[in-house]
C-alpha cells in the first residue's frame, strides 16, 4: 500500500493506495474519527458493486445498522446539482446525523464533488472520507478539497474548499469499471505524465491493451499523479497563485467540448483528452512551442483515445462560443499551454483566431476529414 | 471611528465602527480589493433607506453603473434559504460577476448570512464585505464568519465558516432602525454583558429611553461586544473547543421559542433574551448560580423587554420538544450556563425535568399569570 500525505491549511490528511483496503484500512480509519453516525453518499449501481465490502467494514464500528444510512442520488453529471444537494440535506436532517458525523463519498467524480459539498456545508462541516471507485477520482479529483456542483451551463459554479480526513483509494474496484470509464482516467494520466513527469509516460505508453496486469505497476502510476497533485496543492490550496491552476491542462477546451456536445456525446476525460490536444496545438500557433508538441501529444493521447467517436455535427465556432461563456465570464481566458513537454505555461488571451485555428484543427483530425 | 482586528486562520480583518464610514471609509476600502465588480445584496427597503449613501460610495471606484448590480430578496427569516441563495446564484451567473468580483453584505443579521453564504460558494468563494445595518448585526452576526441558511425546521442548518474581507459599522443608520430592532440588539449586547463585561451591563442599564444620544458612548458599547466576539473566535473560529459556543448563551432556549411561535410572534432578539432567563433559572435549579441569578437578569433584561407581548396559547411543552427536534438531534443537549455573572459553563444533559421548569417558571413570568 501507498501513502501520500496532503498538507492542507487545516492539517494534513493521507491518502492510501493499495488493494483490500476496505478489510483492512477503513475500520481503523473510522475508529479514529469516531463519528456518532455515518452517512455513504453514491450511486445504487456501485453500491451493487462494492457496497457490501464497504458496509460490512463500517457496521462494527458504528453500531450496526442504525449508525449509518445512505444517499444514493441518480448517476450523471447532470445532477451534479443543487436539487441532488438538497434532497441530500432532507436526507441527512432526517438521519439525525450532525456535526460529529462522517460523510463517505463513495463513488466517482461526481459522488465526490457532490458529497464533498454537503459535508462542507451541512452544519456547518462534518467530516468527509473520500473512497473514489474510478480511476479518475483516484488519480485527480479525490484529492485537494474542491467540492462543489454545477449551475445550469456553468459547471462548478457552486462550490468550495473542504479537506477530507482521508482518501481510501482501493484499486481492485476497478476491476468492474467501465473501458470507457478506465480510459477517461488515463487521459487524467497522462495529463500529469505531460505536465510533470515523462517517465510515467514511457509507462503508460504500454497500457493500451488496457490496465496493466500488474498490481504495482498500476498502484504505482495512480500514487506518482497523487504525489504530483499533492505537490501542487500544497503550495496553492485555494487555486490563487496559478500553480494549481497548472492542472487545468486540457480542461478550458474540454469544458467548451462537454457544453457544446450537452454532456452527452463526450465524457469528461474524452473531452480532456481532446482538450490536451488543442492545447498543444494551440502552444504551438501562438509561438509558444515549437512544431512537433501536437504531434508528441498525439503519440501519447490517439491510443487512448481511439475509440472515441467525434460528432459529426459539431463546428469549431460552438465549441470556441462555449469556451467564452464558461466560467471565466467577464474575464481575460486564460489557457494553460506547454512551451515543451512538462513545461506548463499560463496564457491570457493568446487571441480568438489562434483559439478558433487550433480547435477547427484538432477537429478535423479527429472527424478524420 | 475604532477599528478592531480579528485574526483567522485564513488572515486578519478589521471591524471599523463609526460614523459617515461610507463616504470616508468605503472607497479606501475598495480600492484596496479592487474587484471586478460589486454585487450588492440587502433587501429593498434598506437600499431606499441608505442604499443611495452606499452606492455613492462604490460607484466612482468600480467604474460607475456597470462594474455594480444588486441582488435583492424579500425580508424575513423565512426567506433565508436555499431557494434565495439559488435565485441569488443566477443572478451572480448573469451579471458575470467572477472571483475577483466582491459581494457586499447590506443589511440585517439575515442578510449577512445569507450573503455570506453566496460569497462563500459562488465559484469557490469571492470576497466578501459585510455592511450590518441592525444593532444585531453590528454587535454580533457581522463578526466570526458564520454563514448559512436554514432548512425546513432547522435554523442554520447549511453553511460554512467565510471570513469577510472586513466590517464596516456605520452607527448613524441605526437612527431609521424600528424600536423593535433596536431592543433585540440591547438583547444582544446584554448577553455580552452577562457573559463577560458588568461594566458594559451598568452602562446599558441606563439606556431605558432606547440608544443613548451620545456616540461616543453607543459606539464605544458596540466596539466593546466586537472585541468580546474577537476574543472568543481567535481562540475558537470553527465552534470546536467549547469557547464559541458559549456565544450561543440563551440561545438553545431562544432557537425554541422562535421554532415553537413559528417565528411570527417572537423577533430573534426578543426570543434570546426569554432564553437567558431561561437559562439563568435553569442555572439556579440545577444547583450550577445560587438563588438571585435569575432576578439579576430580571434587572438587566426586563426593561429591554417591557413591550413583549408573550403568546398566551403557547405551553412549555411545545418549547421543550422544539429544542429536542433543534439542529442538536440526535445528540446530547447542551446548555450554556452561568455559575454567576460573566462566569458562563457549558452543561451537557441538565436533565429533561428541570429544563421544563425553567421553561414554565419564565412562561409564568413572563404572561404575568
Amino acid at each position: 500500500m501507498a501513502e501520500i500525505r496532503i498538507r492542507s491549511s487545516v492539517g494534513e490528511y493521507p491518502v492510501l493506495i493499495g488493494r483490500d483496503l476496505y478489510e483492512n484500512e477503513l475500520p481503523d480509519l473510522i475508529g479514529r474519527i469516531r463519528p456518532t453516525s455515518v452517512a455513504v453518499v453514491s450511486h445504487a449501481s456501485i453500491m451493487g458493486l462494492h457496497g457490501k465490502r464497504l458496509i460490512e467494514a463500517i457496521y462494527p464500528i458504528c453500531g450496526g445498522e442504525n449508525g449509518v444510512f445512505q444517499y444514493l442520488f441518480a448517476e450523471g453529471e447532470e445532477n451534479k446539482n443543487l436539487s441532488t444537494v438538497e434532497d441530500g440535506y432532507e436526507v441527512f436532517l432526517a438521519s439525525g446525523i450532525n456535526r460529529e458525523g462522517l460523510v463517505v463519498a463513495f463513488g466517482g467524480g461526481v459522488v465526490g464533488d457532490l458529497a464533498g459539498f454537503l459535508a462542507a456545508t451541512y452544519m456547518r462541516g462534518t467530516r468527509l472520507l473520500q473512497v473514489p471507485t474510478t480511476l479518475m477520482a483516484m488519480v485527480d479529483s479525490s484529492v485537494g478539497g474542491k467540492v462543489g456542483v454545477d449551475l445550469k451551463g456553468a459547471k462548478n459554479a457552486v462550490g468550495t474548499f473542504y479537506q477530507p480526513q482521508a482518501v481510501l483509494s482501493d484499486v481492485g474496484v476497478l476491476g468492474t469499471l467501465p473501458e470507457r470509464e478506465l480510459r477517461g482516467g488515463m487521459v487524467e494520466i497522462a495529463k500529469y505524465g505531460l505536465l510533470y513527469d515523462e517517465i510515467m509516460l514511457q509507462k503508460i505508453g504500454k497500457w493500451h491493451d488496457g490496465l496493466p496486469e500488474n498490481a504495482e505497476e498500476l498502484d504505482g502510476v495512480i500514487a506518482a499523479c497523487v504525489a504530483h497533485k499533492a505537490d501542487v496543492v500544497t503550495v496553492d490550496e485555494r487555486d490563487l497563485t496559478g500553480k494549481r491552476a497548472m492542472l487545468n491542462y486540457g480542461h478550458t477546451f474540454g469544458h467548451a467540448l462537454e457544453t457544446a456536445t450537452a454532456y452527452i456525446h463526450l465524457r469528461h476525460g474524452e473531452a480532456v483528452g481532446i482538450g490536451m490536444l488543442m492545447a498543444a496545438r494551440l502552444s504551438e500557433l501562438c509561438g509558444l512551442a515549437g512544431e512537433g508538441l501536437h504531434e508528441y501529444h498525439r503519440c501519447v493521447l490517439m491510443p487512448i483515445l481511439k475509440d472515441v467517436v467525434f460528432p459529426r455535427d459539431l463546428d469549431a465556432g460552438r465549441i470556441v462560443n462555449a469556451m467564452q461563456s464558461d466560467k471565466k465570464k467577464g474575464h481575460v481566458m486564460r489557457f494553460v499551454l506547454l512551451q515543451e513537454p512538462q513545461e506548463p505555461r499560463l496564457v491570457e488571451s493568446p487571441g480568438e483566431a489562434l483559439i478558433m485555428r487550433a480547435v477547427a484543427d484538432i477537429m478535423r483530425d479527429m472527424k478524420g476529414d
